[in-house]
């Protein structure tokens, strides 16, 4: 794990985005009076808030830039059991009382433990910001980790993987992912085993509370009915209340390189046998990264082959052929390694001949390209999908989070659409016939005994 | 079934809600500028919109007021299969044209069959409102059931079913609801067996698509950026261009009778056994009817004892004792019935002790009942909870379609709030007890080869 100060311009926002260099947290102007804007507080915590006029909530999000991917051997399913933890109670609220501040006032609180990030959130009206502030920056400041509450939790999570491997969709991408990124520790689960679950230590999940939980990593967002000057102040007030060393002169620290990593990926066939009715398939390979420029060109590819009802993959499998309910592509994109591929539910008899079909798809787009009124139609979707996302504060809070933590940097919508309209047929092609060249995977959760049941020719 | 007339306050939109005799449509002004709408074309069509200040889109729904309730023998699973072949081609467009109309400029669009309605809908950017009023239209009324087209979805639709059969907590609501409503239409799936679907003809979907969709029962609603004028004049233009009779002294009318059902629920312990990891137990009873006034009453009844993290079942089953990931209650009400539950995902060797513990829970509120504390969070839950969910489009277009099937009267939320807050202690007490006293049902969904396996004591 290392630590990499970023650049300079994180640091001083007003050359981060000199959109007025009277107003140095301004970032960025949106119509109808949205504004996003980015401040540095002392210890090195980032704050960045949307301001949505017209909205009457106010959805906020406390970030930790560390994953299931950061946890070392022993400690496999401590991000997300730390996550837990924080909702068991701290030095002045029990679980209860965390529980109750959200329940009472009607807001929704939850977390979200991932492969290279854990955020706690709230979505509340815009009168409750200040406790929801005050009980979440409580939770990941001052938790207790009790170890009574622990044991009590272990078997809520144990639950919570049970659920999962009860879930044939879920299998299969798990399984799908931790082949096709070959030992790269992105492709570990991110809940961790019930075995880990069941050996982890509570010296194992307070190590990892006190070694990532600290303000240099730490980032706020908020979108919706906000001022952002409160914002930083609640923020500043709480993490001062809960005894937070909060140097004027620490800087932000970004944790990840973007330097790509090698995935030594052989691609393969496996079978996952499990008595359910459906097949369930994924054919995919290695992708790209998230910093990777061609992630446009990605998106433009993923609406074309597997987007919507009008994708080739919805036509060709659903439509034309009847086989499948749900079928589509998809990608992540991570720091340094990413992957793609494409799904299908599918009845048993019938696996073969849709896994078939995937590939055929993916090297038919390689070898033929997308005609011009496919690309037309796939920015149109972008475009119309995005603004509609962006109605929503979760998104906008989501989206400053991720911005912050994977590229550093902001794009303001028209920027991004500006991206994806640079796209061009070539592009899509060229990145289509990347991917057909890598090698395969394809991961198969149903009632199969062996490799041989699934019935492929050759 | 029976048609029944609505009464004459229901034409009238003036008496409807006399908000401003000169603006015989205008139902409720709210704040912002909001505004709620109702109008009757000709043919009876009725007409809800509500106008949000501030947003860029709007979501519209086609609503019929026919679901799996009121299928006959032989019938079942049409409602499920026509609204899958309405998506499947038209006489002037085919099913890609349809996919592609919204998939282009980013909408979402998809349908929903309930137990006693279908809706389709679509949530688009206001500039694309007249294509998505245009192709639903289409859809509803000049669908070709084309008969290859419905081969090949007949499998997709089996597809559905069977991804739902490998879903444990599909399949424990689904048993749930059969044995609780005991032969009432309602406790049928609502896409009907596999088998039913195998064998059901196009003839029987036809004519229930030529009996069903029609002016006076059709419900249009809209929310989001528009003005209701124009909404409805693209209404009226796409249904007298499909050729629609709209007789201009055709009144709406309404399918159900407010007259509650005898359900003669005799309760008991159905064990499905399922070789998954996690038990799924359901533990109920009959509920209330929609036109019930205790409706009300039952919103607080389950906030207090399933419907957050503070609830009772959650602090019981999950924080104190560690036995679940999930748990809640639930109830649904129908036109003349309505039913009640617990639900929780627990470790098979639990199950036991789960269903037990979920059963005493409700005792004790019967007994008990609740505290003013417990009271007081309630409807601050409640209220702000329903502030949230209406600053989605989608929630406001839903809850006029459903307002103006099931009660036939828009209630604006402040009314709503003013019900709730209406709602005593004792009244909590008074429905507890009487859902205790009802049979119970209990349905359990795991690896159990009896219900001697699940180790019930006594």
């Amino acid at each position: 794990m290392v630590m990499i100060p970023l650049p300079l311009h994180h640091q001083d926002t007003s050359e981060f985005s000199p959109v007025d260099p009277s107003d140095p947290t301004l970032v960025h102007r949106g119509e109808g009076g949205a504004e996003v804007r980015r401040s540095i507080l002392p210890g090195g915590v980032r704050v960045l808030t949307e301001a949505m006029p017209g909205q009457r909530s106010t959805t906020v999000g406390f970030w930790v830039p560390v994953g299931s991917r950061d946890e070392q051997a022993g400690h496999y399913g401590s991000t997300h059991f730390l996550e837990h933890l924080l909702f068991k109670g701290t030095a002045t609220r029990t679980a209860l009382d965390i529980a109750q501040a959200f329940d009472e006032v009607g807001g929704e609180s939850n977390a979200a433990t991932a492969k290279e990030s854990t955020c706690y959130y709230a979505r509340v009206l815009d009168s409750d910001v200040p406790m929801a502030m005050e009980v979440i920056a409580d939770m990941v400041t001052s938790a207790v980790l009790d170890p009574f509450e622990l044991e009590q939790e272990r078997g809520v999570i144990i639950e919570e993987l049970n659920m999962d491997a009860d879930d044939a969709t879920e299998v299969v991408h798990e399984h799908f992912v931790a082949k096709v990124l070959a030992g790269h520790p992105l492709g570990r689960p991110i809940g961790g085993t019930p075995e880990e679950i069941r050996e982890i230590t509570r010296e194992a999940v307070l190590e990892h509370y006190e070694r990532h939980y600290r303000p240099s990593e730490l980032i706020v967002t908020a979108a919706g009915s906000l001022e952002h000057d409160q914002i930083c102040s609640m923020v500043l007030t709480a993490l001062a209340d809960a005894g937070w060393d909060l140097d004027p002169l620490a800087v932000p620290e970004a944790r990840r390189s973007a330097e790509p990593a090698t995935i030594e990926s052989t691609g393969g066939l496996e079978v996952i046998n499990r008595p359910v009715e459906q097949a369930n398939i994924i054919v995919g390979c290695v992708g790209i990264t998230g910093h990777d420029p061609r992630r446009h060109t990605l998106a433009v590819l993923n609406a074309v082959l597997g987007g919507g009802m009008s994708s080739r993959l919805f036509q060709e499998v659903r439509e034309k052929r009847g086989l499948a309910y749900s079928t589509y592509s998809f990608s992540a994109t991570y720091s340094d390694a990413g992957y793609f591929g494409m799904y299908a539910g599918c009845s048993p008899a019938k696996a073969g001949e849709v896994i078939g079909l995937l590939g055929a798809e993916l090297d038919r787009m390689a070898a033929e390209g997308i005609t011009d009124e496919e690309l037309r139609k796939a920015k149109g979707q972008l475009a119309g999908g995005t603004v509609l996302a962006l109605e929503d504060p979760g998104s906008r809070m989501s989206r400053l989070g991720r911005a912050e933590m994977v590229t550093g940097e902001f794009q303001d919508i028209d920027e991004s659409l500006q991206r994806v309209q640079a796209v061009s047929a070539a592009d899509v092609q060229a990145l289509a016939a990347e991917l057909a060249a890598r090698p395969r995977t394809t991961t198969v959760v149903g009632p199969f005994e062996n490799v041989a049941a699934l019935g492929l020719g050759g």
